[in-house]
């Protein structure tokens, strides 16, 4: 969660920015269909032309299983990187803000998460190590395709840039379902960052470009992170607007959530999501005092399952989360 | 509300003991078929008869609206005497412990009213005002029937007692259901004290005996008394096992409603009500501090439309009010 403690653009309305490359070695097969040996030595291979800064690697069946999890649920390593634990390990620097996935879906898998609006930085960052590692490795490249990878989606620039974005406003005045329908038309794919199907819980939404040929990195960057400051744009009007045109009744909402968070002894993932967004939201508009909007980003993560029993270092069932979830809570907020 | 600051016995359960004993004058026609004239001369000798303490009498339509229904909401004054306001009034101690309310459905109506569990002395008290009265007024009384009565439900010993008593365990385990079966088999009503029908908002039930014929009153008030030191015991018995079975689902449920008591904006009667009686149930095991019994049994009352208007010396709608109620709260719970 270190990245969280970041200075960021847009802090009120986007909780982070990340880039993803995907790149393959030449001569090699995809990780879906290599044996454990080929695996290892891919690994390897990988971890021995990473030394482009302080990092340290990490083999995937190394690490404790709540450590796993808890690293997926802060956003540092994705769960398919827990698919093929034989063989699948990454790099990571010491803020946590750069990861190498290897043996993920593809073999390399580059990712660089800011806090904030930082898409561009976050982008040159990747294409910084992107470069080190092509100078070490050898890249499966067609001229006429692109980068090369295990799935056609990400072929070409094997890029995928996504921000979170908070957009509890939006919602509440149904435009965000306008804004969704306009963003896939700008090829962009939106999706909530907790919850099932399209219900994003907490009003955490991910919003990712969805095509990876043909366009020019740097434009596609460049046009997402302008969407964002659009997106952030409207989203701080809508909260002034509810706060100008509902004054008691959007305060009541979030005092009580507020209230909530502040007492209870024992309280779910999901209703703890949905609680922490309006808090952010009070913290937004300078009705709830002593606390950051930083703090209710950490808090997202650090209230899901495997970073609450990471925390107590045990395993835990369900009701005993709960629990320490509330306690964690009660005193986390000021 | 100066009576609920009284000590009282079984407080943890028991808000309130009533007596009430209708009267009527002999040789005068009941309320509903009074002329405006025989009600004030009605009023004016019942008035003048009843200097046995200190103690001021009103005339009904000398009192301003909001006032006249705060009385009612203090349960000092029953709403019947605000329907026929040309006639009617009350005579009023200064603690509000008594009332002779007259020209309601009967001539005279002495109530007594008390905090915690004291029916015996409230009806020793309700019985030395009506052994005054009666020394200077003229009772309609007949060898056979006992005390005549507009409604033939309270003919005979024109005695009600009642008791309101918080039964929020009991209502959680459903208890409830079993011992209302009970209680009416021994010939008493119980009734939700506030809400509408068979719903005890704030499991504040009232319970009172249905027939005022036969018994001996001195029977009356010792039966009721009796049972609801029993009704107490088990009350208090499952408090604690729902604690102790419970435990942090139980705390919960209470913490929430204190957390959402102190931090809303806007709140319904109906809500704060819910509210305030999980919060004294909590008071009551020792969960919630810095609180008191008697600020919650006070708290039920002080939020209702009536009072809230009072306090704030002006009409106001319903919404004002929910936002005026969350105010009182937030201030007035530590």
């Amino acid at each position: 969660m270190k990245w969280i403690a970041n200075e960021g653009d847009e802090r009120d309305v986007v909780v982070s920015s990340r880039v993803r490359l995907a790149r393959n070695l030449k001569e090699w097969y995809f990780p879906s269909r290599m044996t454990p040996l080929q695996g290892s030595e891919v690994y390897e291979k990988i971890v021995n032309s990473a030394n482009y800064g302080e990092t340290n690697a990490f083999k995937m069946k190394d690490i404790p299983k709540i450590e796993q999890h808890m690293l997926v649920e802060k956003h540092v390593i994705s769960p398919t990187l827990l698919m093929n634990q034989e063989i699948s390990g990454f790099i990571m620097n010491k803020d946590e803000t750069e990861t190498i996935m290897i043996n993920e879906e593809d073999h390399i898998r580059i990712q660089v998460l800011t806090a904030g609006l930082s898409l561009q930085q976050s982008y040159l960052k990747a294409n910084q190590i992107d470069d080190f590692l092509e100078s070490h490795l050898n890249y499966a490249f067609d001229e006429k395709l692109g980068f090369l990878t295990a799935c056609p989606t990400n072929l070409g620039t094997g890029l995928r840039a996504s921000v979170m974005l908070h957009l509890p406003a939006l919602e509440m005045t149904k435009e965000i379902n306008q804004l969704i329908t306009m963003l896939n038309q700008f090829g962009l794919a939106v999706r909530g960052v907790y919850g099932e199907g399209t219900k994003a819980l907490g009003s955490l939404y991910q919003l990712s470009n969805q095509s990876t040929l043909g366009d020019k990195e740097e434009g596609i960057v460049q046009k997402i992170e302008q969407l964002c400051r659009q997106i952030a744009a409207k989203e701080k009007d809508s909260r002034k607007k509810l706060l100008e045109n509902n004054g008691v009744y959007f305060e009541d909402k979030i005092y009580r959530a507020y209230g909530l968070l502040k007492h209870t002894r024992t309280i779910s993932a999901e209703e703890a999501v949905k609680l922490i967004s309006l808090v952010k939201l009070g913290i937004n508009l300078g009705l709830i005092e002593n606390n950051t909007i930083e703090l209710m980003d950490q808090l997202f993560v650090q209230i899901q399952p495997a970073n609450i029993q990471y925390l107590s270092r045990q395993e835990m069932t369900s009701d005993e989360r709960d629990v320490k979830r509330a306690q964690i809570l009660r005193e986390r907020i000021k």
